[in-house]
């Protein structure tokens, strides 16, 4: 035992619970607080989050990390230890360069960022977020400036901090190579899709209805609700608390039978990461999943991959026709997998199938370089992102609440978030590549028995919280490191045989 | 403007958002946190504790308060300074000789014993829970025997953190005022009773359409949805975070018309006084109701005084039968207001009427006393429980779930609770009594606009938060303390009126 080790522990403890109770604080605006709260509940927020900000940067932890990274010292941690320890060097470096007084401003700013977001959605007023959204940018390029590497751009910096090392000269590689490969396939496919017609997805599907199927999905893939719950919120969203306490939120439209079904997928998807997680890391630093994209991996693994095939539904469309009496009558299995997987390029990120996705991370991903590299302003978004649609989409954002204003991350300060999902596309198929070695994948879901897929994923990555990043991880499991070509390989394949073969 | 007290202000405001933050995790245990979650919690909140504990027990804020008692210090504070001073000292002095360390594992404990609690009330399990409360009463024990005066008992002090002044000798004289009345009322009372039919209580109430009407009825009573929030908890209990954000919650019965619609009621008047605090007291030490027994004189004036007279229903109860179509026709306010008072010995204390209602509480207060004098054991707790009802109620409940377990409060180690149910009543009829001079309560309620009832209230005790304790409150409201003569008179009357005459 590491008499150092054990000084360090109760700073952690500390720090450790009041960014839990900074979580619950978010998880309960984004589901519950009245809407006159904020500003007050902000300050409360801005409060906690300058003590986690000093429950780490503070002399004693200096001088003890400082100590701990003494060969002598840190060779006697146990394993688990180390990654603790490495974990808190790299917070601490990055947390010690910001100031304690505009740490805490931020933290006010984007607690109350959210609501005015939401507000200016609903009235598609951009107008009235901009001013927020401004000092946002200011404080993350501020930030960015503060803690980047000397070699790296401020938007390097912040990719850094989403997906590290992945940064703009790995993604111009990894989106071109995405683009050469979905620009002229969705082409292909779109003008074959006319046949395939969903009508059936906007008719009425009772929302009580909506969510027992929901809650039955999330335990079917193996969510498990005496460790987790399911609620409501503008957006869905995964929250983990520890790996005893992990949550998921959904949204529901009387008109859409696939907008909730695949969100609860997805975010089961976070989910079931954040319960995998070993014992021994929860309520740690190293306690939560390891990236954004390996995180979206996962959630995206179960949304597309599996959620999506038609191997998923085979058991259980029977039910899904039962649970809407009548209104899914006529539609069978076949007409469903072409329906749920039809490409139709429209505005909206969150509605998108397979395809047309990546393109509007893509979008976002140019948005935001050029945003932080001071090539366009916050007052020009909405004119840049309707261009940027209708280039990569052919389609125009019939306002702002479609367009520029549709999705929440900007409010929450997350640049360079976006990227995430598509390099989550790229983990998902290059996991799903070399995970027939192991699992039946297709027998499983044909057999609609989950579990060894969910023990396969637990085993390879949900159990080493983030004491491993997204490339050893994937070598461990692949040989290689990330490889878009497991992304393209599948897109191409799903496509050709879904529609034009 | 004080420079000491500027020095104190953000320990002030440390603390604050520490304990908020500890209600937000109380709130969420109790209404949302997935069943297997409370182990790893109880940890956080453990911490959470000790930072909060730590935030005010420190070298800088004795020494601040300290010189902050000087005269010409004190004197130049604004009265709302000098309210906060004069708060944090009696924190201070109280907290500072509890051990941090003994403080944090109790906080640990009663996060953890309430869900134990919960199961062993399912189960019917007493000895489940005896570990958790013996451990809960030892410590109440060893905090009261740091923190009281010399002059006082154990149990003394406990009821002095929950109605200053109001000890065993002030309790023993009001409650055998109250049996003097009471127990000789209740006899005639119910020995007419029997004729009341309230079998309309039990039929079918869909739970949905009880949640519009809850929903409906905190509204009538002046409840703001955007500054607070319904939820549903086992037992109904109202949460404030800050005066823009107080929460209350329900629990709903298919089989009870009443239990419901009076509990949104009781907590609905618990939550107007928190939201009627001043601005410029929430988000301070000051900024919560001032005691437990001004906060049930609140509830249960909204609850009894209003809401089970026949003024506040004669504008309601065409709405209440359009809300169960079929229901509760052949049933008519004279029967309803008969029903709701009808006064009918029990064992379960939530579901009394307001005659019984106090020797619920009287066997609480004598238990509680006699425990903590070491007269009984916790083993023995449900022998005793079960005896006490037979004399002051003439019931004997058919298990320990209806018995000692049918409570939640012990469990978060709340001794010295209870009797404020009884001083709220009694200070609610003192108000009540003089109310009439400046409000017309009959006229307000007949014609459907409590908004007058809520302003005199929050006018005369909700803006002072607790910055004036109760006595304080009613001899500005009313020119003398305490007094329960008029509560006795007042149960006298209804009750006579209802069923004697």
């Amino acid at each position: 035992m590491s008499e150092l080790y054990e000084k360090l522990r109760p700073h952690i403890e500390r720090q450790f619970a009041l960014d839990c109770a900074l979580t619950l604080y978010s998880w309960d605006n984004e589901t519950l607080a009245p809407k006159d709260a904020m500003e007050n509940t902000a300050k409360i927020i801005g409060t906690l989050s300058a003590q986690a900000y000093g429950a780490l940067v503070n002399d004693e932890v200096r001088t003890l990390l400082a100590s701990l990274r003494e060969p002598k010292e840190f060779d006697v941690l146990s394993s688990v230890e180390q990654s603790i320890v490495k974990k808190l060097n790299k917070n601490f470096d990055r947390l010690e360069k910001i100031p304690a007084n505009e740490y805490r401003a931020y933290s006010e700013l984007t607690a109350k960022a959210g609501s005015i977001w939401a507000k200016a959605k609903t009235e598609n007023d951009f107008a009235a977020f901009a001013p927020s959204l401004k000092e946002i940018v200011s404080y993350q390029k501020k930030f960015a400036a503060y803690t980047k590497k000397p070699e790296m751009s401020l938007y390097d910096a912040m990719l850094d901090e989403n997906e590290e090392g992945i940064l703009t000269r790995e993604l111009d590689i990894f989106f071109e190579k995405i683009k050469e490969t979905v620009v002229p396939l969705l082409k292909k496919v779109v003008a074959k899709n006319d046949t395939v017609n969903k009508d059936y997805n906007s008719r009425h599907f009772p929302v009580e209805r909506q969510k027992e199927f929901c809650r039955f999905l999330a335990e079917y893939i193996g969510f498990d609700f005496n460790r987790g719950v399911m609620a409501e919120s503008a957006h869905p969203f995964t929250t983990n608390l520890h790996n005893h306490d992990v949550r998921i939120t959904n949204h529901f439209y009387e008109n859409n039978l696939e907008s909730a079904m695949f969100s609860v997928i997805h975010e089961g998807g976070h989910a079931l990461y954040e319960l995998g997680v070993d014992d021994a890391l929860t309520l740690t630093p190293v306690g939560g999943g390891t990236s954004m994209g390996v995180h979206e991996s996962q959630s995206r693994f179960y949304e597309n991959i599996l959620g999506r095939s038609e191997a998923f539904w085979k058991p259980l469309f029977g039910k899904l026709q039962e649970n809407y009496p009548e209104v899914l009558s006529g539609v069978d299995l076949k007409d469903f997998i072409r329906g749920i997987n039809k490409a139709e390029p429209g505005p909206i990120r969150t509605e998108a199938d397979e395809l047309t996705y990546p393109l509007h991370i893509i979008i976002r991903y140019e948005i935001e370089k050029m945003l932080m590299e001071d090539l366009i302003s916050v007052d020009e978004l909405p004119r840049v992102w309707n261009e940027k649609y209708k280039e990569y989409l052919g389609v125009t954002p019939k306002n702002d609440t479609e367009g520029v204003l549709q999705d929440v991350h900007w409010s929450g300060g997350a640049f360079g978030y976006f990227p995430s999902y598509a390099i989550g596309n790229a983990v998902a198929a290059q996991i799903y590549a070399y995970m027939h070695n192991e699992v039946n994948v297709k027998e499983c879901l044909e057999k609609g028995n989950l579990i060894p897929i969910r023990e396969y994923l637990r085993e390879h990555i949900h159990c080493f919280g983030s004491t491993k990043n997204m490339n050893e991880l994937l070598i461990a499991m692949t040989g290689e490191p990330l490889n878009a070509e497991y992304y393209t390989k599948y897109l191409t394949e799903k496509y050709t045989k879904l529609y034009l073969e």
